[in-house]
């Protein structure tokens, strides 16, 4: 029996919430000693995690770095060498377009053609601004090749995402990207039988937009990389029959969300909102993704303080999550992105899970007498005497829970919800 | 390679000696902030535990709680996914009834059957010595039906189990129950065609029981769930080379362990008889499965205290079994059931393995030096301060092992006897 089956066969409804908040990129590495985490000042994540149980989550196996689409499936339970999110999809859901069953996706650079050759990639990487009026203009002029429907949304700067929409197309093609400049456009080629049509409509569109463009240097031609369908990825209704719902603010984690069947609810722009919003539909499900990005976003960045920042400004929210006593409460990141590389990495993400029926013992009083919810008086008011721990990757590698895959988490927290009946007899 | 080809391709024989000590169970959850391990006084496991390699093993997958016949295999080095263990054979392995390549197992339920309506599908609950009477009864009665053999085995209460043994039987059947009461009966169908000769002799069967019972409420017909042949499993003499006994106590665990081969021993009924019948065919053999049924009972039951004594009980016991010096000792349990619970649990196993080449050294003086047999005379009069560690849930969770799959028990059992010999060059 695969996994999936397992799933299917023991996952139970019951009236248990579980709660998973994700910071982005939690995980860090070292700047004078210590991690990101080590150097917040997490008075409530740390009384937490004293009478929670630890470990250190790999997202697809040790030593890989993922991106957000992987990262993300895995949290969900899903194997992300399983399941593939193409490009064009990544990029459609990272603006915010919903991409159907009939559609191929795939992300588009402007570029500058001169004299037949392909002299600048990126269009000189015009502004957003310049990029939305160009994608309003050929909006009203290409609406539909042959009978495929076309879709097209403006991105950052030379970026754009075009959705063709229609029966029989497929995704098995070569990018149309010379790859270099001084070279001629380079068309797709289809790479089967099936995705002929879709090569041929996608290279006349390149063709029509050259044309419409023509004379307005220097976004005056276009790439088309990363072809993709929506995959075809079973819901978290279907595996673990949740009532999923995701409060994140940016589209990509939206979209991620939607691709495992979540609904979407309206998150507004912080964190602040983001808690309003689980208040508010606490009663109507009995999953929750929480998505904060900013963590990610300033280690990206290389901005070490503003990445600790964020962490604290997260720490003193957690007690109005913790007011709703969830019977499962993850917190944990999708992957590392340490302030010091500027990107993703390798390194296993710190994870809480906290449950009525683990083998860490509260702490006398327990984390809910002492922590005093974030609109209260004395709110950030815990002595660091009081603090029997540190949320930290190095107290997560010593934890109960072990090294593990994060493919795992979400069954943990289904086991810990008595959401899944015994296997066998 | 798979990993059974793999082990087939490097086990060798050699006359090292491995025991499997199992107390089913044996991980809890707390109870006033400790664990009934961790509440049990167990000097020797204690100072075995000193010098012992320790982990935390997960049974099927993280989340997942297992029943008694999955847990084991994985015990034995089986993929508890890739072989199933049907409802009828574990029925009739629980009622030690052996059964072959030609029977198909089936649970059956005496009901009560009121104008052509089934009116309670556990006919009140009869008393085991009723059910007994009724099936010494039938016996006489029902012999045979078409040209299969009836076999048939009284369980407790109201449940027994039906055998069908002859040529071209099939397990693929829907269960002949409807499920609730106030409906009639409801009888087997074939889901496929090499099942439609097995669904006509068990409805046959229904027919011919209610037909024997009429007059006789409240056992006066009965329900047929879980039909099941034996499954197709490698002997561990096959992957492994083992020869291998068993000493279990209960029929269920004597069965699974004729399922994978092992010879059953005559274990008596206390541990005592247990440890007796280790020592008298410790000769004969290289592997030891010793099932310690208590603490799971205790913890079914919600006793914690009396779990809690099994422990201890056992613990008294365990010199008995390290006066035999095997070469490697493993002492687990197949699953979790906490008394806080009342039931099987998803947290993992503490694990604790013992042999002449690992990394955990022995304490000075050696564990052997400190325990005295249990028959000795300064049996449990080690002093708690000579203990180094407790062996515990938490002990196990910071151990050399780590967190890893019950599934490797056996391998690494196997490499520290020396039975593997190098893959590759």
């Amino acid at each position: 029996m695969e996994r999936e089956e397992l799933f299917k066969k023991i996952s139970i409804e019951n009236d248990k919430k579980i709660v998973l908040l994700v910071l982005d990129g939690l995980g860090g590495l070292p700047l004078k000693g210590k991690t990101e985490l080590e150097t917040a000042r997490t008075p409530n994540l740390d009384l937490l995690a004293a009478e929670s149980e630890l470990g250190l989550s790999h997202p697809i196996a040790p030593g890989v770095t993922p991106g957000s689409g992987p990262a993300h499936l895995s949290l969900f339970g899903y194997d992300p060498l399983k399941y593939e999110i193409g490009r064009g999809i990544l990029e459609a859901l990272g603006v915010g377009v919903a991409v159907g069953a009939r559609s191929v996706a795939v992300r588009g650079n402007f570029a500058t053609l001169e004299n037949g050759l392909v002299t600048d990639r990126r269009a000189g990487r015009i502004p957003t601004e310049k990029n939305r009026e160009i994608i309003a203009y050929l909006r009203g002029k290409i609406k539909k090749i042959e009978d495929v429907e076309v879709g097209l949304y403006p991105g950052e700067e030379h970026r754009f995402v075009l959705v063709l929409t229609g029966d029989g197309l497929d995704d098995h093609l070569t990018d149309a990207d010379p790859e270099a400049t001084g070279k001629p456009l380079l068309y797709a080629k289809a790479k089967s039988v099936q995705a002929e049509k879709t090569a041929r409509v996608a290279n006349l569109f390149i063709d029509r937009l050259t044309s419409e463009l023509a004379g307005r240097p220097p976004a005056n031609t276009c790439l088309l990389r990363g072809f993709a369908q929506y995959p075809a990825i079973p819901s978290l209704a279907e595996l673990f029959k949740l009532k999923a719902a995701a409060i994140a603010v940016y589209p990509m984690y939206k979209g991620l969300a939607q691709l495992v069947g979540m609904e979407v609810l309206a998150a507004g722009r912080t964190i602040a909102d983001q808690v309003a919003t689980l208040k508010q539909h606490y009663a109507a499900h009995d999953f929750f993704f929480v998505h904060i990005k900013k963590t990610d976003s300033y280690g990206e960045d290389g901005n070490f303080s503003a990445k600790v920042g964020v962490i604290e400004e997260f720490d003193r929210w957690l007690p109005e999550i913790l007011e709703l006593t969830p019977d499962v409460l993850v917190v944990t990141g999708d992957h590392s992105t340490p302030a010091v590389l500027k990107g993703h990495s390798w390194h296993p993400n710190p994870v809480l899970l906290r449950a009525a029926f683990q083998r860490r013992s509260p702490a006398a009083g327990g984390v809910l007498d002492a922590i005093a919810p974030a609109s209260g008086r004395s709110r950030g008011k815990i002595s660091a005497a009081a603090v029997p721990a540190k949320f930290s990757e190095s107290a997560c590698a010593r934890g109960l829970l072990g090294n593990f895959s994060a493919m795992d988490i979400l069954p943990l927290a289904m086991g810990n919800a008595l959401k899944f009946k015994k296997y066998g007899a």
